[in-house]
């Protein structure tokens, strides 16, 4: 008899099964829905997906794969811009976006317990009635616990940090299905390995987190933002280099470039801007705070000549400005109707942020790429958005490799390939350059401790 | 014949002895020094002490250690209060105070490069006329490679975060003698695992921190301190926690109690305050902003019933102040002649500070032990010295054993056993009842990764 051999994913797919019904996919749209996040690299079909509901459900799913040496992937939103979730080698998509309680919300101590699934807006909709909120803010509609595995931070992580500074404990389940709890509700602790900040960035290849204990902050008494524009990108650059050493605590401070500017003033109908490069601030404090805030980054600005500085403090104006600065990747792609693109991530110190900016665009103008940057540059962070034909068969390759050189760049300055996307499957070829030989062996042993069968998220990451 | 067979530390004093000359030690005084740090627990003494200078001879020794098999135990200013220097299964006591220089210190991007055995005080002596400082303040003279290896943090924590927040990247040489350097100069990375804070808290278990970059602050325009005065601890600790409950960015929230300030009173000889429970705060930031932070300050104190304040804005009453808090443990044990002293460290939310001080505090009178309380509550975080009598056979155990309730009480308010000064030999019972037993054996793999043989200062942290 001629039989084709049962497939090990096919014994976990009918054991999830029993416990997860109808929960438990192999539909080709769902399967195709969790094949790829939002970078452009070629989607991979997951065998099935399984949309969990419970720590102990995940716990059932991960010892099932464990067993069978089944490939997992966690997913959250899908919003990964690096690869993350697209189940390389098969296997099964763990689908937590149901997950969505919040459990707890402490006032006094301003912290929550929330699951994996609740993404920051919700939370922060949550909370709103009780004057506190969650800073960490990377634009896009992601989950907390998608946040908490890619080490994510955005507009505000120059003021409030980033997800590292404000998750104070993690429920995790373990390849094998062991669930851990790592950190607590003490502010500060010295008390063993810090396990919290080990899986905090391990992009779902060391265990998968079930619940998320944050920070929280209160919401400031004053709010202020504002927009200055500059006449070429290096007077704007200065301008954030010299606020940040002057040590002005600005919740915000976002750079977009001229083609950035063109395209948001395009898809987000912002009107009376010009196409230069410009600054998107804000400020937050008391009333007499903010004042002074203002104050000293406009005379710094006006130093480097920005222009054009308005204050907005009604939530209206400023709700406005951030949307279209959270809509800034996708309006540099509809600059080219059809095209796609990839994002640089590069982050260096600030003193270096001038050359690694300004050298990349012009790197770009050079080879004939459309490139849109926006920048958390109070961090030294930015994304160059590098456009292509995907009809075009080098387009992605040649996108990918001013990606490289802007990362080359990045790497000289004392920089690294990634400020915040994580590395997934675009960065590998990064990380034993940035790390060396030695410490990515350590990094490897302790992939080995957590997941021996490597069914976490395998080829992510490392190269292998 | 009869000959007594060579011991495997033999064969690394031979070796290291090459290499190091007089700077490897196996005098009896010096080996007596390196027997203890600042904890009554017994001591022990090493087989030898290598006081090594460069990366390159830490990595000979260790790898010399891993090869015999030979236990090491790293060694700055032997301030551990817990005690993680106390060489308990002999081998090599590795001295790094001799490595104190100051590598870089990047003005611009506020960040410095140090070898481990600079001190907070050498290193912000050198800072200071480039306008910068280093927050994180235990008081001690301990190194900066100590305060990693134990997460310090201290009195600055409440603004500036923790050792674990400002810290960038470190170089660690491995158990077998590899040399890694992890995290770098950006301000954030999403780039792999993240080792540094893996290392920071590991207590000398899982490598030996031979540089660190550290992140820095700029010396804040205006800076201003403040004494208030409290009927009774409760009053204190709601004035505490009404100030961080309303967002105010303390500096400094030092409490200190009647018995710590009749201890502080007669040590450091401050006069003019009375002998009960006491508030030692500061501000930090703008003119204006410190005023308003004052202003704000006094408010919450006087509905609390705080008496007495006024804000010192010159540096030598502020220094003042803060020498007399610093010394504080040494006033309490002073009390007392001929007695010592151990520490208790519980980290508990803010919102159960008042339960679990108060409480401990109670406990403590009702069994007759004399105590002194200060704390960095604005973390939730305090210290109870605890005064025994040496002469007294159950001194030092009645002593562990208030500890033990004043922990208990701190782990039921969702708190930890240590908010900073690690676990060390002391507290090592308590971290499978935080953790949870999968948690901690998670931490053990991690540590069979990085030190297969358990040569890196065996017996802390973990009972075997």
């Amino acid at each position: 008899m001629n039989t084709i051999p049962p497939r090990p994913v096919d014994a976990v797919i009918a054991a999830a099964r029993e416990f997860l019904g109808e929960r438990l996919s192999t539909a080709e749209a769902v399967r195709e829905q969790h094949g790829h996040g939002e970078d452009p690299s070629p989607p991979v079909l997951p065998d099935a997906v399984a949309f969990v509901e419970t720590t102990e459900e995940v716990s059932r799913v991960l010892a099932l794969c464990h067993q069978h040496g089944v490939p997992l992937v966690a997913f959250g939103a899908g919003t990964s811009l690096e690869g993350h979730v697209t189940p390389v080698r098969r296997g099964i998509s763990l689908d937590l976006s149901r997950m969505t309680a919040v459990l707890e919300v402490n006032a006094q101590d301003m912290d929550c317990l929330i699951e994996p699934g609740v993404t920051r807006q919700q939370l922060n909709d949550h909370l709103r009635d009780q004057g506190l909120f969650f800073p960490v803010d990377p634009g896009s509609h992601c989950t907390i616990g998608g946040m908490c595995a890619t080490r994510a931070s955005g507009t505000n992580a120059v003021r409030y940090g980033t997800i590292r500074e404000n998750v104070l404990g993690l429920e995790v389940v373990l390849a094998d299905g062991r669930v851990i709890t790592t950190g607590g509700r003490a502010r500060k602790a010295a008390n063993g390995y810090d396990l919290t900040r080990l899986f905090i960035g391990s992009e779902g290849t060391l265990g998968v987190i079930t619940r998320v204990r944050l920070r929280l902050h209160g919401i400031p008494e004053a709010m202020s933002a504002a927009v200055c524009q500059f006449p070429d990108l290096g007077a704007a650059v200065e301008t954030v280099i010299a606020t940040m050493q002057a040590g002005i605590p600005v919740a915000r401070i976002e750079l977009l470039d001229a083609d950035q500017m063109r395209a948001c003033i395009r898809y987000s109908k912002l009107e009376g801007y010009a196409e230069v490069p410009t600054l998107f601030l804000e400020s937050h404090g008391s009333q007499a705070g903010v004042a002074e805030q203002a104050e000293a980054v406009e005379a710094i600005a006006a130093e480097y000549g920005g222009e054009g500085f308005a204050w907005a403090t009604d939530p209206e104006a400023r709700n406005r400005l951030w949307k279209a600065r959270h809509d800034a990747y996708w309006a540099a792609i509809a600059l080219k109707p059809g095209w796609r693109g990839i994002t640089t991530d590069v982050c260096v110190p600030i003193s270096r942020l001038a050359e690694a900016l300004v050298g990349a665009k012009q790197d770009a103008i050079a080879a004939g790429h459309t490139t849109c940057i926006v920048g958390h540059v109070g961090d030294g962070n930015f994304h160059q958005v590098i456009l292509f034909d995907p009809n075009d068969p080098q387009g992605l390759e040649r996108a990918w490799e001013m990606d490289r050189r802007i990362v080359a760049r990045g790497l000289a300055a004392g920089g690294t390939c990634s400020g915040e996307h994580g590395i997934g499957l675009g960065k590998r070829e990064f990380l034993e350059q940035e790390h060396g030989a030695e410490a990515l062996a350590v990094m490897r042993g302790i992939k080995s401790s957590l997941d021996p069968k490597g069914i976490l998220n395998p080829g992510k990451m490392f190269r292998n």
